[in-house]
């Protein structure tokens, strides 16, 4: 299971009971939760998210419709008896305001809280079967994106030739990693024992950023492109003053970053319905879909 | 016009649709908005209050639940064009955290914000027509009760009768004060040309508190007092441990203080149903009501 489920599509200004930006992303056992705006954890408990399953949460930049939702989510956590240990992944300065919020209300938590300062583009998160990546967007302030690809699939044993061949099971590790087995006498080729696994798939999230190429190269052939789109595209040029995008900017992007699929978020306020956002976007980029508060999109 | 229409009625969890404590003072034209949990700015728009008519904010201590929603409502008001000046009390530390978050994401408020922290016991908002007051109550951190009070209402001309007597209309300012009428050759005793106004209404918020009978004396007679009860009375001994109170000492509480009404909220998540809240209070004291969210009560 690869997805990602939208807790918040708005931008800065709540409206329409749409919330502001945060969403979580689901893959196999693991939660990570990207931004989180104001309301989150009411979102989390509407949209019955365990909050116990999230380790790891990214945030990233501080205007507050990505980020006034962490204090309280970080102090629910604590009174919920959370013992196990919670990543949070920001700019350096973030640090400094949870820091002076806890100290504030003399919290001590009941669990460890690590804080991870975003500094240089690249892995800041390295597991055995995906890593995370952050990347540099351009908004007014310091602003990061998210990459996360699964790696590249170990291959499988297949069942129905494995016992054709006497082959130790303490091999088997090596069969996945493509290898061939020798035993002296007689080879046996990989592709006979094993079965090639899922192409890898990878999720993307471009945060809040005006339109620039440079972002096709960081986000490459990624399985879905969650691009904003503040603004529809009859106002580009308030986009670019305000450092968001708009829809036709962000397709361009998916089809520069040779995306398969596309998720757009982010609407401002002064926009009651969002069919139009759907309609300009598919118009450049087909395969493109809304990002709607409650739904999971799946990462195929 | 004088009433309380409450946002949030929930303890530190948010459970069950109930939110963070808030409420909205309304006096006449003027609106107050006393705590702020994470989600106010969302609960002025569902039960549309209009946040540009809020000019006090006050804050009664820094656990989050009280207000992690000041920031948002803060940076909202600036995104909407506010341009008159803003006044926000609360604990002198809180200070510290808006300009912290507001240097954060560089923002330059449109309007003036003037912060005035609690330090004394004591009148800090003086309007001709009422006055605001706070008093320390006993909580596991700094923590501030506030309690609003008409002032002595001056009496009202009495058109029946004014017109009888020669009185030049400059003079009636000293009327409503309550002055008798001398011209050299007569006298008119004021009660022949005016009537006396209502009563002076309060109203009384008691913020977290554990149960102490010397708010009674800061709270004496106010015609509605909000009282905590965190807990039902069989966990008295948690309340007291984690400086809240229950039902009975709240009832308790408004019978000592000779209070009119009693409201009373922040209602542990623990709690499903609240109905044995409202039982079990005006078995002690009859005239309480349980404060639910998007309700407005009347201060009579």
């Amino acid at each position: 299971m690869f997805g990602v489920t939208i807790l918040g599509n708005n931008s800065a200004l709540p409206a329409y009971d749409r919330h502001p930006t945060a969403q979580v992303v689901t893959l196999n056992q693991h939660q990570f939760l990207i931004d989180c705006g104001e309301g989150t954890q009411m979102q989390l408990s509407r949209y019955k998210v365990r909050r116990s399953r999230i380790n790891h949460i990214f945030i990233s930049h501080l205007h507050g419709d990505h980020y006034f939702g962490l204090p309280g989510l970080i102090t629910s956590m604590g009174l919920l008896n959370r013992e196990h240990e919670l990543h949070v992944h920001g700019p350096a300065f973030l640090k400094g305001i949870i820091d002076i919020i806890l100290q504030a209300a003399d919290t001590r938590l009941p669990y460890q809280l690590h804080f991870h300062p975003l500094v240089h583009e690249g892995t800041i998160v390295d597991d055995e079967k995906f890593s995370i990546d952050c990347f540099k967007v351009f908004h007014r302030i310091e602003c990061w994106g998210f990459v996360i690809r699964e790696k590249k699939n170990l291959r499988r044993i297949n069942k129905d030739t494995i016992n054709l061949f006497a082959i130790p099971t303490s091999f088997y590790d090596q069969l996945k990693l493509g290898e061939d087995y020798h035993n002296g006498e007689y080879v046996v080729k990989n592709e006979e024992v094993t079965l090639p696994n899922a192409t890898p798939r990878s999720y993307a999230y471009c945060a809040d950023t005006v339109y620039t190429e440079s972002l096709a190269e960081k986000t490459k052939n990624v399985s879905l492109l969650y691009h904003e789109t503040t603004y529809l595209k009859d106002l580009e040029e308030r986009a670019l003053k305000r450092f968001h995008s708009t829809t036709v900017q962000a397709a361009t992007l998916a089809i520069k970053a040779n995306a398969n699929r596309l998720l757009i978020g982010h609407f401002s306020s002064k926009y009651e319905g969002l069919d139009e956002f759907l309609a300009e976007t598919i118009e450049v980029f087909p395969k493109t879909e809304l990002a709607i508060e409650g739904v999971s999109y799946r990462v195929l």
